[in-house]
């Protein structure tokens, strides 16, 4: 399967699960407890990723799988780094107001490059550079708010702390793609053999995020696993569904392409759900967003058109023969 | 002398028109009659050619003057599209609110780079239509109103006659910088007896446009002659002098250079202007002017920096040595 298809489906359900997550309200609010859809979707992934390598296994090649206590060790690392992450994100909304605390979130497209130079040394060009700060600028542009809109807090009159915690937010955002990318791409053992271990330790940590909260909660509304289903719709599944397949397919661009594709991803997304938020909610639409959407397109253009179709001029002609069709094919350094 | 100090210069002088022309204010009203001001900015403009024609006219090797009518007949073509142009501007305003007018402005951007293609026939690479058109899109940014601002007049809300006076603006204004530049380069002239050409045009408009406003006022205020220096303070000489030094850089920029590098420089000036008002009138900074100015910059680079500093991978080693100077030194079409 191309890079690009996945990640375009990535995109349309990244952005349908805003959408279905407000759909599965009834009256405004969640009929059903929304803390167990991450632990069901961790549950999907996992049955999903076991059917497959069971499947695999059966077959006349027999998955690749290192089963050593020195690799499996390492799945549970991004779980925590996203336990981590779940606590600063926490820390970082009782220092700036939740406009200000999205604006910030853009900071990891950034962060995302940076760690993905540096952890995993891959090599980017200048303008491959400008194309991820763009993207930044454009998702960041499709955000600001709007002449007349109701609450109008200034982005730079929070804390320091807010802003020290919003850019460590943005590096363990990043440093968790990234780090999944490392897992992924260390070894060529089957890919649902990593899912498999990826979403077992997933699942444990939102077992665990459900078992905490019961505790903190003195057991008002009983064990967890009671209310695992109550009051859930077939929009309910969706969510769940969705949410699933999201993060198959971003496990999948992790194995196959990489990091940085996914951070385009789920931007489109972003701004998809904001257009479709226009016809669905009647949601209205800025100048911000039209020119967010330009710059993001402009970025998207910078980054994987190929070289040779952004400049014509006088590669071609002065190129000696027998290097032409090596040079402007493609400039992205993996594949 | 190297076009990128020319544009500089033009950068900043014209970021300093709109602070002088504030300055030159008393309690937030004109003393003199602002009109007036165009045509002695004209006038010193043809002074200062007129000089440098003379002088050259007395060394060795005297100036090409092409002295036919066939070749003066085009040079009152530019101020004949400005008065059009002005006209336009007047009609389009009867239709939108200002702050729509001046987001509007910004067409002119992508309107000079497309009659800059048709007219000119220059060739451009996608990569820079895309820094042109990010060029529009960051300086619109800028200019996007902020939350909270006292009018909130949509940009979307306008008649249609609006938009159709506002495209044929931007493509008249346009047309003039496209028509200059073809002026100024269609033979090796004397650049000051082009001047002389152009600006004895340029003030015989501006002074016809003195003399119709006396007859629409019905003399009330006396003829325009009697009140060219009246209320003049040294900081309105200052704006006389920066309108005509401006001019002619634009005039050094159409002969040496090209509409492109004039557009880069208005545009950075207006977000110089912006960015000095912050400190000089305590205008309040805006994200929105924040991602116009990285926008902009990136479009910067984009269309001036050499191929070879922004794709660093495959070229430099790819390319056969014999062709390795010719290749990446400078993407633009001419020089």
């Amino acid at each position: 399967m191309q890079w690009y298809v996945v990640a375009s489906v990535l995109t349309v359900l990244t952005s349908s699960q805003g959408i279905l997550t407000t759909l599965s309200q009834t009256n405004g609010r969640y009929r059903y407890d929304y803390a167990t859809v991450p632990f069901l979707a961790e549950a999907f992934k996992l049955l999903v990723s076991s059917v497959f390598l069971w499947r695999e296994c059966q077959s006349s090649t027999p998955s690749r799988m290192t089963t050593e206590w020195k690799s499996i060790r390492l799945y549970p690392i991004p779980s925590i780094i996203y336990l981590i992450h779940n606590n600063v994100q926490f820390a970082t909304l009782m220092y700036v107001d939740t406009s200000t605390y999205q604006i910030m979130g853009n900071l990891k497209i950034v962060t995302t490059g940076i760690l993905f130079r540096l952890f995993l040394r891959r090599k980017l060009s200048n303008l491959q550079w400008m194309a991820i700060v763009l993207l930044a600028v454009g998702t960041t542009t499709s955000q600001v708010k709007g002449c007349g809109e109701a609450s109008c807090d200034s982005l730079f009159s929070s804390p320091i702390q807010g802003y020290m915690l919003g850019i460590l937010s943005a590096c363990l955002s990043a440093l968790a793609g990234v780090y999944t990318e490392y897992l992924m791409k260390k070894n060529n053992d089957s890919f649902y053999w990593q899912n498999v271990q990826l979403y077992t330790f997933g699942a444990i940590f939102n077992m665990a995020r459900l078992v905490l909260d019961d505790f903190r909660g003195g057991f008002e509304k009983g064990p967890w696993w009671q209310r695992l289903f109550n009051g859930y719709s077939t929009m309910t599944w969706m969510v769940v569904l969705n949410l699933g397949s999201t993060g198959l397919l971003v496990s999948w661009l992790m194995k196959y392409a990489d990091n940085i594709v996914k951070v385009y991803s789920t931007s489109m997304a972003m701004l998809l759900t904001m257009v479709l938020s226009v016809f669905l909610f009647s949601f209205k639409p800025t100048v911000q967003l039209f020119l967010g959407i330009i710059i993001c397109m402009m970025s998207l253009h910078m980054y994987f058109v190929p070289l040779s179709k952004l400049v014509d001029l006088p590669l071609t002609v002065k190129i000696a023969p027998e290097s032409v069709t090596e040079v402007p094919v493609d400039r992205r350094t993996d594949s």
